[in-house]
């Protein structure tokens, strides 16, 4: 095809472009915001900054074969067509049927939205609820994707502390009421109980069933997010807040990134069937991609539940090197290593380093030898927060790992030398 | 694995759910939203409801080649991992070649953002542009996906008449005159200049030269949807509007929806890079997939003009075959037949009913007869266009849409009588 460039005339009438004009037009919610700012470390050698799934252990060829047969089915056009606004019914059904096997959540495929990946749904969520100027509760720390559309939308975040039993909810009670008292009642609380994103911790059952009943006591709703809750190493399940509390009360968030593959952009969000409808109108990204949903839909009949218990493996294995890393290098020095909870699931290691020490300096040293990962103050709505670091074990492997724990070491011996 | 499934005991407090507590939670956007109602036309025998691509030319072979060359490559991990925030790179810089040598617009890749459809992208603009109350400007009539995201964000919207070369750029001239002078100037035009939908015109060159001088004039800022554009029958292509204004002054949606398979989901905002950081703030998805985005890449590399040139001439062909079946449908009761313009691209014929015609009992005619459009109604901001229906002719085979054109006209015929 002969390819017609149009002769182009542009405007002669002004110079420059129009950039500095069409800066008084952005709304509100836009014009303070700037490009996204990723924690630029994918180019370390020791990259333990994103929750980003082991390559190693994506499906490749699994999902190659499933592709070739999807589209060569008779529900191949289907996958490359628009699809419904909710999602790939398929897709819906097979997801009710692992929640109540696996979560103990009872939920119908209408009762679950399929979003372009979690974060998506996070956001829209937020949407659902925040006017300006509205109070959302979020956990200190949090993760940043709960954190970004609640400030977005300029909510008033308030922050209630974790300790190694999840969510503090002498703390969060007396938040609400003061909330309240103050005729700014809270409306939403973000909270993450499994295998929490940055801190590693559970939220224990008994506070699971305090923060549904608080929820009742002074009206708001909870954002339950469980992007990690399979990746359970050691211990019991814990129930849902979703199955705790009464339903309404709480909109559950969960993916397929961290088990099957992140690039598949697949998250879905539960909640009952009205308040998913709402969410689906609010979205108005045309419905989630019907092909990666039926390649989901796919794997997740094929061979979800067999991956799950290799990760678990692989990850629990991978949690182990980072920390034998850690442990050895603080070994001459034990007064230096920072604190940390062993997590029983997920991809994070929270350490608190040791008092006194400078976190940017920390963080220029472990840079200086390779080891990249997400400081504290991404997590903390105030900023605050510089003596935490994150460290993901999810990507590297173990031997790397075990190094990068006593280059973690160096990097803090170095930083308290200074 | 054991599936455990923990043991539930739903707080007992409250009998029933909690979703009457929580509806005076709902934001002032999402509270008076209800779940999309999509026009349910697609169990019709004759089904020109949607703007749904035709799916016996959808590229499923190829597709699931490329599919299996990409997750067996090197680059196999990277699809199935989280990706940039703005899209697969790979892809923006390909679709930044295509720009240049198909549709004369300059945009480096990173003046291009890689959505989650086009009408993700048509959202996020409208976001980045409207509080209540601003004042957005769509054409009589106007496609629905545009419509919705400024409804949503309680635009104050004013309509402007179409007629066969496009918007009126003198009535537009007009109502941004009255707005200014009434202290609400509009922010924002949301214009279809190629192969309109729903109406099939194209907007002449010497409006778009006007409609980019009235922008800079009155500061607004254009929202030029061009999803139809390359399929193209007949006649020389005409500049974009982004290519005839200044830099800054045009935001462009554009879609491999309708050329390459619209469950990939993969759509494209082209703006200066500063914009283009902005929307990828406000979209907050994790970015698109990386796994379809690299999907398209390899189809864009391998085949695309190729398929271009196939569906133009299968879209012909079937714009023919419907204009057959309704002229046939008329020849004798000429006086009956609707006034249309023959489109020179795109999916859509846009029929004016004669004066007199219940637009609903057509739609009911036609029905019993297994045939489903979209109503006028749908294209119009303030409801009207009942004397409207839109065609879609992408669907169906060429002997059904000459059958569908002869049963529209019946459909007319009868309401007509009644």
């Amino acid at each position: 095809m002969a390819a017609a460039t149009p002769t182009v005339d542009r405007l002669a009438t002004a110079g420059g472009d129009a950039l500095a004009d069409i800066e008084s037009l952005y709304s509100q919610v836009a014009a303070p915001l700037t490009p996204i700012q990723f924690t630029g470390t994918a180019g370390a050698k020791y990259n333990m900054g994103g929750g980003q799934p082991d390559p190693a252990t994506l499906p490749r060829e699994e999902l190659a074969d499933l592709a070739g047969e999807l589209l060569a089915s008779e529900d191949g056009a289907a996958a490359l067509s628009y699809g419904e606004a909710g999602g790939f019914a398929g897709l819906r059904q097979l997801l009710s049927e692992k929640l109540r096997r696996w979560d103990g959540v009872e939920a119908s495929p209408d009762e679950i939205l399929i979003t372009n990946g979690s974060n998506h749904g996070l956001a829209v969520v937020a949407q659902l609820f925040i006017n300006p100027g509205d109070v959302a509760i979020v956990e200190a720390p949090t993760f940043m994707g709960g954190l970004r559309p609640l400030r977005q939308l300029k909510a008033q975040i308030e922050m209630v502390p974790l300790d190694e039993n999840g969510l503090n909810v002498v703390a969060l009670e007396g938040t609400l009421r003061r909330l309240r008292d103050a005729g700014t009642p809270a409306k939403l609380l973000y909270t993450i109980p499994n295998f929490h994103n940055p801190a590693g911790v559970n939220l224990s059952l008994d506070r699971r069933k305090r923060v549904a009943q608080l929820a009742d006591d002074f009206n708001f709703v909870i954002l339950e997010d469980d992007a990690y809750g399979e990746l359970r190493f050691t211990g019991e399940q814990i129930p849902s807040i979703y199955s705790l509390a009464r339903k309404g009360r709480v909109i559950r968030s969960a993916t397929l990134s961290k088990i099957l593959a992140a690039g598949l952009r697949v998250g879905y969000t539960i909640a009952p069937k009205e308040v998913v409808g709402r969410l689906s109108s609010l979205k108005l990204d045309g419905g989630a991609s019907p092909f990666t949903g039926r390649l989901a839909a796919a794997y997740l009949k094929r061979r979800y539940e067999e991956h799950v218990t290799l990760l678990r493996d692989v990850y629990r294995r991978k949690r182990d090197a980072l920390v034998k890393g850690i442990e050895a290098g603080f070994a001459a020095t034990p007064h230096l290593k920072p604190a940390y909870m062993l997590p029983t699931g997920g991809f994070f290691l929270w350490l608190k380093l040791p008092a006194g020490t400078d976190g940017t300096r920390v963080a220029a040293e472990a840079a200086g030898r390779g080891v990249a990962y997400v400081p504290g103050q991404a997590f903390f709505a105030d900023g605050s927060g510089a003596e935490y670091i994150r460290l993901a074990w999810s990507m590297l492997s173990e031997e790397d790992l075990e190094a990068a724990g006593r280059l973690v070491a160096e990097a803090i011996r170095a930083a308290a030398a200074k």
